[in-house]
């Protein structure tokens, strides 16, 4: 154990570690850097933290990270109101928005379904999502959650609730990332990607 | 550059990835982890960073941080009140009080003279230091910097200001570390260790 040389650090080495892949160790260097330099710089942080926390709203129709009731995404006239994209988190959402490729709607579900972590379906914002599909004029649904058994799972949960509607499902395409080398491939990606083979001028585009 | 999907979580993620090693993609995990927990843990860190920063002191003495007016090493009467080890910062501190070997008293001076960093001689505790040595009951000095060319010039700096005093004046041993193989130890540490070897009885103590 430690000895710290205050409470007052130790009280912020303590809930600095707290947060995901900070040890105490780097958890101590920030609070050293912290008491380098100027108060407000402090200030500005824990003030930005907690406003953060406190008056973030999430939007009422697709669960995206918001500060109004609508995100930008929803309360855009300009979007393709005629599809969802599935999707884990907002880093999700910022990652495809990144792309500019898209421009229908998303659903932000705050997770995928995981036994072993003890995620189910009802700690999961699928309800709303099939309620959408249902209730809005929905002609896709695109699964882009993680390649993983939780993200199958959760695609097939949320598929069976929706199947009934007619409503074109699809997944987003997962192969050989441009740029990769195939003999550095893991298997399974791979293997999909022969299966899952498109013909060559669509895949060229 | 990202596009975010709330001003407030761009505000935090700003200030976050201020923080040394915390660049932008982690900050955002960072801020996502705050709002998936309950807002009392966001309000646990904030408050303990701003009243850390606002209420810790520094040891009038040694310039360590501490709690109150005088840090737990000078305030205590059973250490060696003697002898002062030069260190950089507080964690040099918290190292060598784990080690259990040293019982005498610290002196912090808060960094090193680095001339590309633009620190000089006044922006470090050195005249403190001296005054230290010069009016204290002081009979050792032993440096604990940085084995580094900044390290040197700062122990030297020190020296040549209380060589006239007559105290003994000391470095910590360099050397090869226990448990480290000979053949990946760097040169300049190699060298040092055959030219300041021990005689055999000391090293093995």
């Amino acid at each position: 154990m430690e000895d710290y040389p205050s409470v007052l650090l130790e009280q912020a080495v303590d809930e600095l570690s707290r947060l995901p892949g900070i040890g105490r160790r780097t958890a101590l260097r920030l609070a050293l850097h912290l008491l380098r330099e100027d108060e407000h710089r402090t200030r500005q942080l824990s003030e930005s933290l907690l406003s953060m926390r406190q008056e973030i709203k999430y939007c009422k129709k697709c669960n995206s990270i918001s500060d109004a009731d609508l995100c930008r995404v929803c309360s855009n006239p300009m979007r393709d109101q005629h599809s969802i994209c599935v999707v884990e988190d907002i880093r999700d959402v910022m990652a495809i928005e990144n792309t500019a490729q898209y421009k229908g709607l998303y659903h932000v579900l705050g997770g995928i379904i995981s036994p072993i972590e003890g995620v189910g379906p009802a700690d999961l914002d699928i309800d709303k999502l099939v309620q959408r599909v249902r209730n809005e004029d929905i002609t896709e649904v695109i699964f882009a959650l993680s390649p993983t058994v939780e993200g199958d799972t959760t695609n097939f949960y949320i598929y069976k609730q929706i199947s009934d509607t007619g409503v074109k499902v699809s997944s987003i395409a997962r192969g050989i990332a441009i740029g990769d080398e195939l003999e550095y491939a893991d298997e399974v990606t791979l293997g999909r990607s022969i299966t899952n083979r498109v013909p060559f001028y669509a895949g060229s585009q």
